[in-house]
């Protein structure tokens, strides 16, 4: 709680900024599981403050694309959204797994809206430009409102965002899950204490990727450097982690890396990494 | 505009009920036409006043449904909604549907929020019971809460619906999308002077069904008792007009019904059929 007695330039910004905010980002392998999910969901509705669930899309978008005949073109190892792509991942992500979702939190008496980066102008991106590659209809995340969702907020609404933006000219856009719970902590610590959790199939980040008993509790920029010097962390972690510092550097208070199934000890801190400035 | 001029109880409900509010529901025939879509999306933006519309379904589910080799269920014409009926109606209604209409009014500048019934616990309904049919995931609407969706307009947000409810224990719920108009419209008549819009494939109530240029313009309680004893209204529209009259006597200020593409003549009177108290 250390982060609540930051002093800020301002009482008021002060006073908001000791509202907490849990940004919760939930992945596939989560989605995937109907008895994980429900725990999970029920978990998250558990959480007695501010809270936006940002869930990935898991294998049914590409379940559904095989039912279809439509064939995943992938480039490098990264899914190319062409338009028929697109249609399936609008279809499942905001509707199916998006709607789902928000009626099982009204189950658990969480008052849920569901939203894509479209829905009241949420999340403006742009199609990704590479040299070389085209990735299709894929954005990248230009700008967040922070308003409306703290309209939400204060109205005792969660907000559960399906990870599909648009460009402010009728185009829906794919979008990594991953890099909206990022950009929504950050648009929204101006206000809160945010509370970024990241949740994916390990306890947290580990020492050693096979070995569950082998997280690391706390890891802060000094402890960070060492490892990465020492080549003691799993290179796939090394962007997650790297993302979870410049957000840091935006103003979110603490980034928690770990298991959805233990999401009530993530909040606590009693699993998980946390990643602190 | 004679509505505005009735009296309420206390002063703040009368100036409130004297905003406009236009409830409209367009049919498939609109949502399986991009153009007349496009177009008709283009006309909702330009209505200057709070607004809300409420889409059906088109053929897009079925078509998804042949697809998947999912084979469509009907009982005396009535499709039934089973579990993948279910899925398949969240998808397209919900997703694919909603989220582009959303994002064809964000680019005409109508800041729009896509949601279901299940969004903020926006619509309770409860699944149909019958004596001898099973519908399957079909709700029947239990009530309509007005607060956030009053809260979202006078943020200068429009409202875009589909057709899907829940009730309350996790279970989203098919639900015709005319219903849902006609609920929300009551609902909100207690605050505004609320104008619901029926938009389907003819320029109005027709004397004679086969010709677009026999449209009555304005239909009262007594040209309704008459125009039906004289066998003059085609049966079909009957329960259309029994719905027009119960939500003017539930406190709508108005019923418009007509084509979709004709939507700005149909606002300001110079086409469709008005139904009146």
């Amino acid at each position: 709680m250390s982060q609540q007695a930051k002093i800020s330039a301002t009482a008021e910004p002060a006073a908001k900024r000791a509202t907490p905010l849990y940004v919760v980002k939930i992945g596939g392998n989560i989605i995937d599981d109907p008895a994980k999910l429900a725990s999970f969901l029920k978990a998250f509705a558990g959480i007695n403050a501010p809270k936006i669930l940002v869930h990935g899309g898991g294998k049914l978008a590409t379940k559904l694309a095989d039912q279809l005949g439509i064939e995943q073109k992938l480039i490098d190892g990264r899914r190319i959204t062409d338009e028929e792509t697109l249609r399936i991942v609008t279809m499942v992500y905001a509707g199916y797994i998006n709607k789902n979702i928000v009626a099982a939190l009204q189950a658990h008496n969480c008052n849920a809206i569901g939203m894509t980066g479209a829905d009241a102008d949420l999340i403006h991106a742009e199609k990704r430009k590479h040299p070389t590659i085209d990735y299709g209809f894929v954005g990248d995340v230009k700008k967040v409102k922070a308003d409306i969702i703290s309209s939400l907020l204060l109205q005792g609404i969660c907000l559960v965002i399906a990870p599909i933006t648009h460009n402010g000219e009728g185009q829906l856009l794919n979008t990594n899950a991953d890099t909206i719970a990022q950009e929504i902590a950050k648009a929204m610590s101006e206000n809160y204490q945010v509370n970024l959790v990241y949740s994916f199939e390990k306890a947290g980040v580990l020492l050693n990727a096979a070995d569950d008993n082998t997280v690391i509790p706390v890891i802060d920029p000094a402890l960070y450097e060492d490892l990465k010097a020492k080549q003691a962390i799993f290179a796939g972690m090394i962007p997650k982690l790297d993302n979870a510092f410049t957000a840091l550097k935006s103003g979110v208070s603490k980034v928690i890396i770990g298991k959805a199934e233990n999401l009530d000890a993530l909040i606590t801190g009693k699993s998980g990494t946390a990643i602190t400035a």
